[in-house]
């Protein structure tokens, strides 16, 4: 049986309010990973964990649209990049929650493959306290949730966008998707970004944005001829567990 | 080789500009179709016919990010409908096109599942004549454009949204996600409908709107059981052959 | 006895809220039409229309507010020309709409002369849907309900704005605003029209928009010499006929 | 020959382009008058003073547009009001001033009937000062133009909307639209104020705003019986008089 | 004990609700007072006096929070000038009181030290009148509610923005801000003025509205050398006594 | 001499966009703090914490326009707390910036002494990468860059807002703000918090956001009563010193 809404039909959906209290809503970026990953990198990971995470619940909850696209003007400078601006991206999932609302829902958590995403998200959050009182809405990350399984890999010095870490999780996810043979690193060592990029990535004062033309001239942080596809179903898994985890306490509260 | 931008690397993204100068969005709708059809149907059949229009043209033109989530205000009656407001979905399709645009494409088609969406596209294509009147906008229907194929297999005086050609064209398709044995027929004739009703479906005179619930029961205008697979390839394949006519004449304009 | 709320005071429009249960807003647009009629063309003949309906229904209408600018960017490279964006013409009719309806208003019909209002028209209704369940709203083009007459005068093969079957009703509705001395024909053959102009003429694919400056030198489409004050008022009177019929209808409904 | 745009062709708007560098934008309200004077009075006074400045500026001016819903959101409690919010008012003017600008215009002046537009301008002035730095933009009302001719007429201590002054405009300009015979007085004294109403009606300090119903039950500021044609023709040719001197003066600035 | 909500803890600010049924916003500017008076100058004036009105109210009135920066696009041509839009100008009052209704508080009153921001405060109020028409919003100028005093001084012929009254106010109220061995004087006689500025300062027809560097060379009108601190402080206690005056009315009405 | 360019002349601040290239923008709350905090705690931190940055890099930076309401929803459940939605708190501060980036400023860091203000902060940035892609834009919390200070004194097992480090740094910047007789515990153990509120507090997986009055009876996280003077002026240096030296590697940068 299918836990996607998009594959139900209508009488399904009305069925799914009642016993699927929690609608999961995966968010992509549309953004270059570089010359050996997709631009839906972002999208093919959320969707992926989203869909295991509500295997994992058991019909307690459902995966609602996707939001294929989202915030990326910092790779706006490399090929095929298409990003929605904050607004826009706030707009489309708020209108996303108006209609699930309508039907009765009222937990809905983001699984967002793309960093970007989360200030949008962060907002959304703040401005539904006064506009939705009512609704309870979550948002989480893919990778930050499995930092501590990424760190025992020891990835390059400097790592993140296209490195190690995601393209582990794409050999794991969908590795057909994956060119190996065009796997070539980017930047990985601190001292190859200049002193704007060194402020952008310096961690424990102020933050900097800057595009990632700065920061790396293929658009990968990180050495991604050294992911692997087995550390990357670890890293899934991983994530998988910490939203399940999260999603079985909030059922209950 | 694939023809979606989604799977393509950023460096064949910037091959795809120079190759294929036009880009076919395929927008769909989240909404009820009745017991019988997913709430996805009008994205699945637009990202059919995106596809296939890319395989026909050979290279000279790529399909790029979807829009999954349409203007449907008039199923919200409906579970499981989710809706964007014209605004939001002109703001998501500026988007997307600012990006492509950036990139270099000037030639954009929207392929579109839902006849929800038809208003919008034409307030975008109109700004867009103010705001960028270097981009040529072209927008397209499915099954409008095969009206006389539909019309061959003599449906139900009253047809259309979940009916007779939409659920072949779905047969086609994604037998996988057609309910066949839940396939019910709804509103066939205009006696059934009531006097608003009956103003909404009325042709050749002032246009009135109304949510479906007004229309029909369980959503379904016209009787899907009389739908066939080989019938729903027909109507798809004189879709595919017009527009694919459309872009080879626009590419020589 | 004036139909027209602007020339009421507000003691009659009271009165007029229980006993006209429809109010029909004229829309035109202030724009180009040929070196013959004036800018406000569109607005003359939605006024003259919306009074002979008003007329005909006996006191069961009024005539309220002009919109006497509409959407109009694909005339803009002719002088005179004014036009507002899709979202402020939706802006001013959702102002007018809040105003009619706390009066008590439930059924308003625009009628517009322009059919560049048309795609903004329908953004509007369907977003009613969901702002203003109670409120029932319709639109009407003019010329297009009365295709049937236009047809019988065997018009040029490539006609329409500021054509035979638009000057035609001017010459019934406003002759002192006719120039006749100065029609001349604009495009009047498909062969006239360039490559892109003939993709944004052709029907039955996708569509696509273009300035009329791409379509005709003198922003005129067909023949306004051959226009008639006659066939003029026969298609005035088709159309007036046609909306009457619809809101009798509707006050029944 | 007319001075209105709307009458002239784009050829004859070409021309005044070049010829007449001053667009005259007349702005009204379709708002309660009051038992005896009509919902658009304010732009009936409008257009006729704009007519009568272009005429007398003798071809350096034309009338543009006009805007026939204003601002009146303190006169919705009466029947038949239709507002727009500040916000829409501003979006309609800016637009009317991009198309006008494109053409070639630099230097446009909105004459109001009405009070209530008086502080959307002054916004609209001030962000055109960023937005439009080239373009001159003026704003005039009209009887505070005139208010040492209206107070030699000594009206009733509270006096204004619906008044003296303005009854008697519109006894001189279009007498067919006031019903004479049902003109009443409605507050014409500051004892009739609740303490509300009379810090409403305070001059020389703070300001405070309250819908008309709470400052008059029939809508009504003073006493339209006493008002007089040939004063109502002093009034407006002493407005007319001084934005004349304003526009020849602004001619050559 | 402060009359400042900022100064307050949540636990007085709930009791002030109750006690303290107006609330005065100091509004500012952020912009040029030429070359002797601080960018904060209207701020400072708008906080000092509402400050003095709040004690003199004896615990009827507090004072909430401020608007720093104000609707100066006129000022934007000399260095240092912030100025907001209009529309984020009225989204930002509205936004406080949204937050003070919330808690109770039905009476609001701005006060502000800026000319600039009247047109968007007469904006605010008028919105304020359909979306929250229980609240009372009024709004004052400081300067202008003591024209008598200022004209008493006799100050140049052409006055105003950082001349003998502005920097009056500010000896008197934040001496340590003026530096008066920098005090110069602007435009103070109109015969300085270019035409286009002279009908920038005319009264008694359209207003015309331009940046102050048209009109000043250092952005200083009126001569702020014949500034006297005495002075100053009998402007601002007419000021501070007139709004005391009103908001004691208020409180009874 | 002033690093603030609130209290200098436009002179001054002329001579400022040469000599000091960085402006500091300094943002606070105006939320509750619990008892003993005034609603101003957040913006009296940021500005004091901006002062002291100003002063230490000796000219190179200057302290802008404060933005004194920032994004609070979380706290409107308690009397005297006002928040800006974020759009308006991003609309502020796209105003401020376009202010100084006209005058030739660069980079400007937000100091924000709130929390909630992160989120919307990061939206700008991205946005700004495409709307001023020669902006240079950083931000910075406060007490998150010395949490290894805070740590040190071993706080409550829940604490943060309104709680031992913010009220520390209150007792160093502010002592006359602070009523230390009222100040009381708050939630201080895990073990307090209801299962929402537990998932709330909740690290290392999805986030979710609730009103502070979930969190906490009295609107503090803590026990303040344990809070120390110079425990907070260690604080605040650390902090103080962090910006600091990412300014300074900024403007060689």
């Amino acid at each position: 049986m299918t836990r996607r809404l998009a594959e139900m039909t209508t009488v399904e959906a009305a069925a799914a309010v009642v016993e699927s209290p929690v609608v999961l809503l995966p968010a992509g970026a549309f953004e270059q990973h570089g010359p050996g990953l997709p631009l839906a990198t972002d999208l093919v990971r959320a969707e992926a964990v989203s869909d295991r995470v509500a295997a994992r619940l058991d019909g307690r909850a459902v995966v609602g649209p996707s939001l294929p696209v989202g915030v990326s003007p910092h790779h706006l400078a490399f090929a095929g990049t298409v990003s929605l601006s904050t607004a826009t991206f706030a707009a489309v999932l708020g209108d996303y929650l108006d209609g699930l609302y309508r039907h009765g829902w009222r937990k809905v958590l983001v699984i967002t493959g793309h960093g970007g995403n989360d200030a949008t998200l962060g907002t959304v959050a703040q401005d539904l306290l006064v506009t939705r009182p009512e609704l309870q809405f979550a948002w989480s990350p893919l990778t930050a949730l499995a930092s501590d399984v990424v760190a025992a890999a020891e990835p390059s010095e400097v790592t993140g966008h296209s490195g190690e870490a995601e393209t582990a999780q794409m050999l794991a996810l969908a590795p057909g998707l994956v060119h190996t043979d065009r796997l070539v690193p980017g930047t990985t060592r601190s001292s190859e970004l200049d002193p704007l990029g060194a402020l952008v990535r310096r961690r424990g004062g102020p933050r900097l944005t800057a595009g990632y033309d700065r920061l790396s001239g293929n658009g990968v942080l990180g050495d991604p001829r050294r992911a692997d596809p087995e550390h990357g179903e670890a890293i899934v898994e991983a994530i998988v567990a910490r939203i399940t985890d999260f999603v079985a306490a909030w059922l209950k509260a």
